[in-house]
Order: structure tokens, then C-alpha cells, then sequence
């Protein structure tokens, strides 16, 4: 399990556009009490509003973590970012990187880390062994955001849910399984990069015993309809033993993501899908609603796919951007 | 992908029973022709009843690699094997090792194979990186075997089909998954070994396109009954892009293997739900038949249970020990 040194610093690199920097962004949007300011280089087109902070300056302000908020195309860090990180590491920051390129491959920063006896942390890889799932039953409560696709906002409804029901006091914890979720909550478990055998096993040990009317609020993976992913996306499921799930979806795509010959199919055909692969391991589990992602909607057209998606599943459905997600929290606190 | 060097020494160590042993008589059972011989340390009370080689001699006779064909309890290696071993890397053998304990951990081994050139291979780790599935529908034709549970007959069955294909004449391949598997076949991947995300794209990789009439015996995985191994298994069957499944069961076992809180379902169920997952990437995918593990059946209750469950699924039912699969291969040559 990862488990990063809060309050953060972000790196920009010398990126020229906000969508290269949307995890600079969400870590902004999802815990900006843990972020200090932001650093880039020369040349830089992106700035998140933040106080502009060398490494050193942040350091000063007590600053644990460099954090490269970046995901460039390809996913490779560019080396002339490398001194740069170095001379944060030099200033006593763990450095923090979601990038496929690991950190520990660039000796100057190794030796770097090594001076100071500070962390390089690749969110993306981490620790891979987490042994097999026991499948047994855990105590405390669990919610995971499942999908039709990739990419259309399990994440953004999980750490949605998760605030909505901090606010209501109810004791709820975030658990973040890939890389910017980790980042934003400071631990988790970049649930892909495990070996294969052990994905329900990490996603057991994600969220453990826990008192009874707590919420674990979990990320969902991938979908059971990606050619690639679903393996990953039924492991998380096991493992995670949800009582509810909340189905995520884009009504504008009508195949998944980059894969055109695989439809996404009907509301009602995922949330049964879902519901029938992972009662192997929580009978009682229920699906409590829908977040769409209606950012290709009108309002018109968003009142009436709502009216038509809950007179058809008889579920709330909410836009956790458009309309908050109480609906869902309300849904999940409702007697089963 | 492992190649292995044939042919094989199988090393038995000094392990006292046959179970112990299993892997290298399933070895001597399916690949005969590949090896050479046996050996083992003073006291041990196993034989195959090979020839007995030393690695030089083994060598000599042109054996590539020695085999560890042991799976003693907690599958570790013993640390009085290595000398062993070492000297049949001294030998010029590569060394290969199905178990937990990485031969590369051993400095004495590493040394040796150094000086000599050969390979300390362990099959049970390998590759892990092989990209994510891109579900692009691949020539050629292919079976999986699936399973109610875990450690049934999956392996077996497809290696008996596809000796049984290419007995008829036919263009076949078993396709490895598992480490015994993989030391029987010379090459394969261990699908539970690489990274989650990469299980699906690991079996598009293990079975490439082919000529329109090959077959791929693919073996199965896991179960998705199984708490902890599912997301293998529907990586495997999405990623294999089957054309037929064999189902495989175990009528004595009312529930997973260790885990008696999860029932093993009815074969129809069974059948559908594999069908269901496998359908994503193969639309066209059938059930040919069922391998059941008839071991715990007497003769007379063996014949009143295939006939139950044929009339039941209208499916041929065989025992690949007791009946062998003939009436599986008829049905999966039969049109479509």
C-alpha cells in the first residue's frame, strides 16, 4: 500500500495545457487543505493559481512530497525534468510520480533521494505481492462505482460520495486504487500494477475490518465490458465485497472507448451484470444508483434522460458535477 | 513468453512420496519423448523409473535443461538442493523451477549458470509485461477449458484434446498457462504471474493468429466461482477470444476448494454464465462438451451421472482418464 507525506508540492514540468495537467488539477480540486503551491519550469503555459514555490521555499512551509501532476502523452517523464526533481529531493521531498517511467531509473535523482534519504514513489508500480483473497466476510460497510467504460467518472463519484457523506457525518474513508486517487487521498493501491493472482487479495487489503456503520467509499477499476480491463474490474468487485454499487456512465458513448466493435450495453443489463458477478462474494449487495456524466447534455436534455433513466430502473440518478451526488448518499444511508 | 530447452533431466531432490513429486510424473506422463532421465539426492523415495543420469550424463545425451519437478510444501527450494542444481548449471543444463523460491536468489546458482552460460528459469514468475488486450478478433480456431473450481482437470483435459486432435490428422497446439503446463509444453506464459492489467493482452499474445484450420488448446485458469482467482480467469477467457469451452467439474465437491462458504453452482448455470462473460470478445462462442473428474465415482454411478447430465445439457460428457476425450474432439470439429 502506498502511503505518501503530506502537505504536497505540485510540478508542472513545462507543459503548455491544462488537460496534460488534469492530475495537477484534481489534486487542486480533491485536497487542496494538503497542497502548499505549485513549481514549473521556464516556459511553462499552465498555472493551477496556487503560490508559486521552489522546492526549497516548500520545504521551508513543510512540504513532504514533490508531486509531478503531469500524465504527458505516452506516459514517459521527459529528462529534462530530472534535475529539476533532483534538486527537490535535495530540499528533503519525497518525489511523486504516476508517469509509466519509473523514477528509480534516472540515477541522478537515485543518488539524489539517496543523500537525503528520501522517497522516489511510483504510484503506478508499488508493492505487487499481496497474497490471495480469503473471501471472507469483513465488518464495516463498502460502496464501490462500477462502470459501462473506462474514463467516465468512478473515481470523481467515489471521492464525490465520500465528502457528501463526510459532511453528513458519517464516518467514511476514500479508497483510492489508481494513481491520482492515491495521490489525492495520500494511500491507496494502484490495483492494475498488481500480479494478476492477487488482485482480489490487494483489493481485501484496501479496505479491512472496520466499525460497523463506517462507509468505505471505493474506486472502481476499469468495466466488465473493456476487452482489456474486466479481469481487473471483477477482482476489485470480489475483493471489495460491496454492500452497494453505484453504476457510472456516458450516455453519449454507445461503444467503449477506442474499441468500436464492443457495444456498451443497456442501464439495466450492466446493473444486473454487476450485481450477478459480485454476489459470489456479498449476497446482500445492491446497486443504489446512477452517476451519469452528462457533460454532452443540454439541460433540457439532461431533465429528460434523468426522468427517463429513473422511470426505467426506479433508481436515483444524479450528475456528481451537474447536481452533487445526494441523492446517492441519501440512497446508501436508506435502509436496505 | 518461457521457451524452454528440451530435453529435460527431471530432478526429484529427496522428497519421500509421489504427490510431491506430481509435476515430474505429469511431465513423464505428457512429454515422454522430451526427456532423457531422472535424479535425485541419497534417501530419496520416489522414482519414475527413467533412466538414471547424472547432469553430466545427462548432458552428454543432450539434455538442455534440468527440471525441479517438485512442489514440496510452501514451495520453497530446499537449500541443500542447490549444490545440486549448481552443478547441473556447471553441467551446461539450464535450470528451471516451478516454485515459489526464485532460483535467482540463490548466489551459488547464479554464479554457476554465469560461469557456464546457461538459464535459471522459473517458470512460476517469468514476463509480466505484455501490454493491455487490444480485442481485435485473431485467424485461426480456439478452445478453452473452464472449470466449476480450481485443480479439477482444466490442464489435463486440454492436453488430452489436443494430443487427441493431433492424433486425427489435425493442426493443433496446447497452450500453456500454469508451470507444470508450461515445462510439458517447452513454452507458455504464467497467466497468474503477470500484471493485472496485462492479463487479458498476455492470452492474445500466448495464442497468435494461426492458419484458418489450427486449433489452440488453450489451458484454463482459476474459476469464476473462485473468491480470489475470477479476474484471472475472465482475463483469460476474454483475452483467448474462444470459439469452444469445455467445461470441467468435479461432481464430489459441493464447494470451492478451501472455501465452503461458496457453493459451486448447477452445470447449466455454469455453462451460461461462461458463455455470458466469454461472448464479450467472441459472439460466436459455444459450449462443446464437459471433462468431468469422475475419481470419486464407481463404474456404475460414473455411467447414471453422464447420462443424467447429457440428457440434462444435450452436451457430450467424457472423463479424459476414464473415458478419454474423444467424444469432445468429434464435437468440436463438427460444424459451425
Amino acid at each position: 500500500m502506498h502511503r505518501l507525506r503530506k502537505p504536497y508540492l505540485l510540478f508542472l514540468g513545462d507543459v503548455q495545457d491544462k488537460l496534460t495537467a488534469k492530475t495537477a488539477f484534481g489534486l487542486k480540486d480533491w485536497c487542496a487543505d494538503d497542497v502548499v503551491g505549485e513549481w514549473s519550469l521556464p516556459g511553462c503555459g499552465v498555472t493551477l493559481g496556487l503560490p508559486r514555490l521552489s522546492p526549497q521555499q516548500a520545504a521551508a512551509r513543510g512540504a513532504g512530497s514533490i508531486i509531478v501532476g503531469i500524465a504527458p502523452t505516452g506516459g514517459t517523464l521527459p529528462a529534462h525534468w530530472v534535475a529539476e526533481l533532483a534538486a527537490a529531493a535535495d530540499a528533503g521531498l519525497d518525489v511523486v510520480s504516476g508517469l509509466h517511467t519509473r523514477l528509480t531509473s534516472f540515477p541522478e535523482l537515485v543518488q539524489a533521494a539517496s543523500r537525503r534519504n528520501v522517497r522516489l514513489i511510483d504510484v503506478r508500480h508499488g508493492e505487487r505481492n499481496y497474497g490471495a483473497a480469503s473471501g471472507r466476510k469483513r465488518s464495516g460497510k463498502r460502496v464501490l462505482t462500477v462502470g459501462t467504460d473506462c474514463a467516465l467518472g468512478k473515481k470523481y463519484t467515489a471521492l464525490a460520495l465520500a465528502k457528501n457523506l463526510k459532511a453528513r457525518g458519517i464516518d467514511a474513508s476514500f479508497r483510492a486504487t489508481g494513481q491520482t486517487g492515491i495521490m489525492i487521498s495520500g494511500e491507496g493501491i494502484a490495483i492494475d500494477a498488481v500480479i494478476a493472482d492477487f488482485i482480489a487479495g490487494a483489493a481485501e487489503h484496501l479496505s479491512p475490518d472496520n466499525a460497523a456503520d463506517h462507509w468505505d467509499v471505493i474506486e472502481g477499476q476499469g468495466s466488465l465490458y473493456h476487452p482489456a480491463y474486466a479481469g481487473v474490474t471483477l477482482g476489485l468487485l470480489h475483493g471489495s465485497q460491496p454492500d452497494a454499487i453505484v453504476l457510472c456512465h456516458d450516455p453519449s458513448r454507445q461503444t467503449i472507448d477506442e474499441h468500436p466493435d464492443f457495444p456498451i450495453p443497456g442501464l439495466r443489463v450492466a446493473i444486473d451484470d454487476y450485481l450477478r458477478a459480485g454476489r459470489l462474494t456479498n449476497r446482500a449487495m445492491r446497486c443504489v444508483g446512477l452517476s451519469i456524466n452528462t457533460s454532452s447534455l443540454s439541460d433540457a436534455e439532461c431533465a429528460e434522460y434523468f426522468q427517463r433513466v429513473t422511470a426505467e430502473l426506479g433508481l436515483p440518478v444524479c450528475d456528481p458535477v451537474r447536481t452533487g451526488v445526494d441523492v446517492l448518499a441519501a440512497a446508501l444511508l436508506a435502509a436496505p
